[in-house]
């Protein structure tokens, strides 16, 4: 872990309080075997999923993906896969399939309905510039896959 | 590879002369970078798919599965998915995400439509009793995934 002078996240930064933020945060907790956040604050657990410009600058265009930052895109997607179904009201399954050069698909089914669908790439690249441009593409994922399961009802129902 | 004095695939089993036989040997010959399967026959190519009883008694209850054997269940749901996409017309995509630890699932869709969706254990034992009991199971996939897409087509068109 590097140290930062300056946090990325502010303490106080509103996203921590949405539905989102907490279940990033419960989530987070959730794979923490070793209580090694037990200490942390929520912005000091999410901050890793924060990746300024000059951070990605510094990454290898290409590489493998170590655990942890495999398990991070799990935790995002769960997260997500955790807000449908609580709009929802029904179960919603996610899968992360992802290959050791990187590359990857990410599913999230509701029923028998493909509610989001995704490509992954350049995943040991993973991060998003802000918490709030993180909570705008989880935002945005929810509301297609509400979306689509409040038009076929049937099949997210099956 | 270990040699067989009987093989428990005749040559001229009529599984063989199927589209499910045929599909599972041309997807076998795909992944065969090494061209090692060039000289054998469509039986001995997809003899490793039929463990005898007496085989499947001497696999450990709880193993992990090596490559060659997550290579041949790839095999086996890329060829449901190909069958599937020559019956519907429409692409099928097969997903199958595996632990380590020999669990797993597998999904295929079709457009937003979740055609197949199954749950693996004890994919270390993967194989079949015979390659007829193979292209039953096939066959049970294949026909529900095509009642599905007949059922949901507007789903399945996504």
């Amino acid at each position: 872990m590097t140290e930062t002078t300056t946090p990325k996240i502010a303490a106080d930064d509103p996203v921590l309080e949405t539905a989102f933020g907490q279940e990033m945060v419960r989530q987070m907790r959730a794979i923490d075997a070793y209580g090694s956040t037990d200490n942390q604050s929520a912005a000091e657990i999410l901050e890793p999923f924060v990746l300024t410009k000059e951070e990605k600058r510094e990454l290898p265009i290409v590489g493998d993906p170590d655990e942890i930052v495999i398990a991070r895109i799990q935790v995002f997607y769960n997260a997500i896969a955790a807000l449908i179904e609580q709009e929802c009201g029904r179960m919603a399954v996610p899968l992360v399939n992802l290959t050791h050069e990187g590359f990857g698909r990410v599913l999230i089914t509701v029923g028998k309905l493909v509610v989001l669908d995704r490509s992954l790439r350049d995943v040991h690249r993973f991060g998003f510039p802000s918490l709030g441009k993180m909570k705008d593409e989880a935002d945005k994922h929810l509301s297609i896959a509400i979306e689509l399961v409040g038009e076929h009802s049937d099949v997210a129902g099956l």
